[in-house]
């Protein structure tokens, strides 16, 4: 019952922190006035400030200091993109329909529910039943259609509202789908992700590095989920900004220069490993990951560290952080390697970064589909000397033979490896002929010596073409944003202890306001004072907000501790003033001309509150 | 002739400038690898920063000078909120399709067409003809579907690539629908303005700001509009980002505190009755505009103002700037007035912001759908006496007599404004009964004297409940930008004269990058400078590039003012180095460690370069 307790008490904390973010305007369900949309959420105008500054630092952390090429894709995206990238076809989740209302749920969910349910609260649950039941929480991403409908007849679960009968599992495709133009013959979807806007850009920004590797683009920009069924409030919702980066990196060397500014970082990591053999998160140092091959490579190792310094100094706990490695079963079939960064919240550990080493993947579909070749060049400094595997087929034999279906093995020939065709030549020279699997046709042929050649040839080449690998770091700033919200939030009792106050503790950087501006009693001098230090605030770019109401100075620090307000400044005299931090409560003095720059230099964090403490005198209230 | 001069010497500036965009990546055609879709472009490398500068400028112009609320809300939007808006019933363009290949058309497009090219190519045109076809583009624009359908049909106007018949007009509405969730029954929108995402935010932002008006509430995001078959390239796209400000004021006040601030700027205005009478353009002062009863009232005169100071300062230049006022058929019935920031190109005066006094048309169409009040409160001092008119329909008597449709007489008569009621209260008085029209029946009933009384009462009142007026500043920021990218291209000779060398003067404040960082040769050391500055330069927050290349320092040069880069630092020593300037081409010797203080400084608008030239050595190259 300790599990229930703190069960209770996260939802108790999540909704004491939900409350605060609703009632200060951090958020606002959308649409609200007509009972809103499940899924669609507003910020408000704290909470607006506080994205524009998370991405504004994510632009300093990642796409000045590496350079980076940002660019600006539309969200209308036309179908034959998102077929090359597979969207069209395979992002859907499994949907099951109440038979009777309509009411559409999302099938692993309603099973993931059930089996919650049971093990919480069924006291009559035998061991062998409690047994089967976890496990089936532990494979639920990898259940087919099949499976979970047969998981959800086999547990007679009905659908939550009505007890209505529910339908079998089918896919349902979580693109929104409009139609570009007058004429309804151009489907489009709004994009998913903002990364095939970078990829099918590949060539020119190529060009625009240079014709140089490696290089990263990165992109900001809204995206789209058609959720089946929205829950868990401000994680999982239909419309969403991404900061994604796209490294692209020759898949023979994938060092990174920078690395070695990084390979110190300690922090929690999760490796495959330790997952199956079920141990917990342990620190490791970054440096070490790569070294021992736990992390694929140096480039994906330093994106990593970079992306543990972007979270902490946002704000995030670094003890609620760790990047957990995905499983095999996890990870895309093309995917080298692939790290989360999770952050714990009430709601568990969420995915909040995915950084994944995707290899060519991405660049080998659009230039298939296109026709356009997506590649990139190294030009030797001498020629070299290569062999190269040469396979030509007699295709007037070959026509013969297969008829109508030629092209078919004739394409499935040239495109063997080495190994197989050296394999086929040794089989053909001994034995005439060789057995020859055709995937196209799904069926094996025979092929006869006569039919082709194989041969290696010595041949000098210029230069090398490939097709780049691609490193993807892919940031939910919701997501983060959200967890940011409860890392910073706490409450401390009011003066005279009858109530708590509840406290958000934003660093400077990416609080909403970085301070307001109290005159101690309603005069007309001590207005004067304030408009004046706020005209000096502007100047220096530093957001605040003037509080003139005739509240008690109390109660005034009170509301912008809950919107997480570093400082504030309090007018009790003309010629200077207390400035207050929020979190230590601290007070010092400082004369009306220097206070902008005085806060100026504390939220650029070119000097810390402990500095300036130290240079002028203390205040006691 | 001379127009067939100018207009041809129009279409090569736009190529110019059109070629130096694309292949510097400013914008590349959305999707180009499959071909592109018109009306989508992306924003690359340089102009996606051009576009971030200029959306931080405008969040310090706007936002921060003035204390807004910054809001973030979704694209996609339920269908009912757009119903209210007036968009699902009335956001059309008129559309013909080519009765054999259903390529679609717009009508208004096809026949202004028509009729220019007969002006301007048609040698036997006479006189009359000509007169009528100019009347035809002069009120292309409120031409009913029929008329326009009877034009096209009088001039035998054809699809302009099969000349196959078109069909007759037809309204399209421009939005992107879609659903929203799995059922298929929420239809959706994708927002074709980001302002009625404030306005059904309304009562929580009142709130937010203690109940007080005026306030102001702001949102950058991004816009979509299903064109019927885009063209302008840049100007007209299906894709794009608005920047929208809705200033809530008291119907009865609109004064503003700052005007003062702003009213003596004098710009190129065009006020309605100067256009009716065929007048040009002329400086006014806003102060005097807003006296003179030009423009009507001090807000609107205030963002006016605030409006061209914003776009001087991002360096459209003033003399290509007016602020046209609409007439009164382009003018909503509700609006009070308005004013567009028009910006001469090659296309001709374009609109690219809209000022519009809405007065409270938005809020109360969302009032009535939604059902919510969406008003403002003045409290009085002390309670008022007022007299307030009472309609008390008598149900009882209208039941027996309109049974049915009783509900639709009773609202209709409660709906009486003071006017009408008093009226009637003297008809029934006199005859005994009245003829009443009920709007929701359409037809016109006989109310009897026993069927409802009508009465005034005084009342004490303590506070009076209204609907907010809107001033609307909206800005159109890619039009904005490629109105600068035409404003700030030239080009200049070549140092040795042989060819002509493309420049883009951008004020820094919006620059894609601050500086470029160029070794004069290739060598370790210089290398090592240019290392260490760039990191200084990094550190202060100023966007740069290195160039390595062993090309000659002219062409680096050249490459750099092609992206409008205005300050380059040739590192020619270890010690010292040459920063240079773009336009005047001036250079001056400033000491490695100084050197990334100095850019910030000029790119800040700290110094002027006029002032660090006067501080330190020039340098003669």
């Amino acid at each position: 019952m300790a599990a229930a307790q703190e069960a209770s008490n996260k939802e108790a904390f999540r909704q004491a922190v939900g409350n605060t973010l609703e009632r200060r305007l951090f958020y606002i369900p959308s649409f609200k006035i007509y009972r809103g949309v499940a899924g669609l959420y507003d910020y408000g105008p704290p909470g607006c400030a506080v994205k524009s500054n998370v991405l504004a630092f994510w632009r300093q952390h990642f796409v000045l200091e590496e350079n980076m090429l940002e660019v600006d894709c539309p969200c209308v995206t036309p179908e034959i993109v998102l077929k090359a990238s597979g969207h069209v076809d395979k992002f859907t989740d499994l949907m099951v329909k109440d038979e009777k209302s309509g009411t559409c749920y999302r099938a692993d969910h309603l099973l993931k529910d059930y089996c919650k349910d049971k093990l919480e609260k069924d006291p009559n649950l035998n061991a062998e039943k409690a047994a089967e039941l976890r496990h089936v929480l532990a494979v639920l991403d990898d259940l087919s259609a099949e499976e979970l409908g047969a998981k959800i007849k086999e547990y007679g679960i009905t659908a939550p509202d009505t007890k209505n009968p529910l339908s079998d599992p089918y896919p349902f495709n979580l693109m929104f789908q409009t139609s570009i133009g007058p004429s309804g013959l151009s489907p489009g979807y709004m994009r998913p992700e903002t990364a095939q806007g970078i990829f099918v850009n590949f060539k020119d920004l190529y060009y625009y590095n240079g014709n140089k590797l490696p290089f990263a683009a990165a992109q900001i920009g809204q995206a789209f989920r058609n959720e089946i069924s929205p829950r868990q409030g401000l994680l999982r919702v239909r419309e969403f900004t991404l900061a994604e980066i796209e490294h692209f990196v020759d898949p023979e060397d994938k060092s990174h220069p920078k690395f070695s500014e990084v390979a110190m970082l300690e922090f929690l990591m999760f490796p495959r490993e330790d997952q199956v053999s079920g141990q917990q998160a342990r620190i490791i140092a970054i440096g070490e990951a790569v070294s021992q091959g736990i992390v694929n490579n140096e480039t994906l190792g330093y994106f990593i560290g970079r992306v543990y310094l972007f979270l902490t100094l946002l704000g995030i706990d670094k003890d609620r952080l760790r990047f957990r490695q995905h499983l095999a079963n996890e990870m895309a079939h093309y995917a080298a390697d692939c790290w989360d960064a999770e952050i714990e919240c009430s709601y568990g550990w969420i995915e909040c970064v995915g950084i994944a080493d995707r290899s060519a993947y991405d660049l080998h579909a659009h230039t298939d589909k296109s026709g356009v070749a997506l590649v990139a060049h190294e030009k030797f400094l001498e020629p070299k000397e290569v062999e190269k595997l040469v396979i030509a087929p007699v295709k007037k034999e070959l026509g013969l033979a297969f008829k109508g279906n030629q092209r078919m093995v004739v394409e499935a020939l040239e495109a063997m490896g080495e190994k197989e065709a050296m394999e086929m030549k040794a089989t053909l020279e001994e034995k005439g002929q060789a057995e020859f699997h055709v995937c196209t046709l799904d069926k094996v042929v025979t092929i006869m010596k006569n039919m082709l050649s194989i041969s290696k040839e010595k041949k000098k080449e210029h230069q090398r073409v490939f097709t780049p690998s691609v490193i993807e770091p892919s940031f939910g700033i919701g997501r983060i944003i959200y967890c940011l919200y409860e890392h910073s939030f706490y409450t401390r009792p009011s003066r005279d202890g009858d109530e708590q106050l509840n406290v958000f503790r934003f660093p400077p950087l990416i609080a909403p306001i970085k301070c307001t501006v109290f005159p101690l009693v309603q005069n007309e001098q001590y207005e004067e004072v304030a408009r004046h230090i706020a005209r000096s605030l502007t100047a220096v770019g530093i957001s605040y907000k003037i509080d003139i109401t005739g509240t008690s100075i109390g109660k005034r620090y009170a509301r912008t501790d809950e919107l997480g307000v570093p400082f504030a400044i309090t007018v009790d005299s003309t010629s200077s003033v207390t400035v207050r931090e929020r979190d230590s409560k601290q007070q010092i003095r400082v004369s009306v001309d220097e206070v902008a720059s005085v806060i100026k230099e504390v939220t650029d964090g070119v000097s810390t509150w402990a500095d300036v403490l130290w240079r002028y005198p203390t205040h006691q209230s």
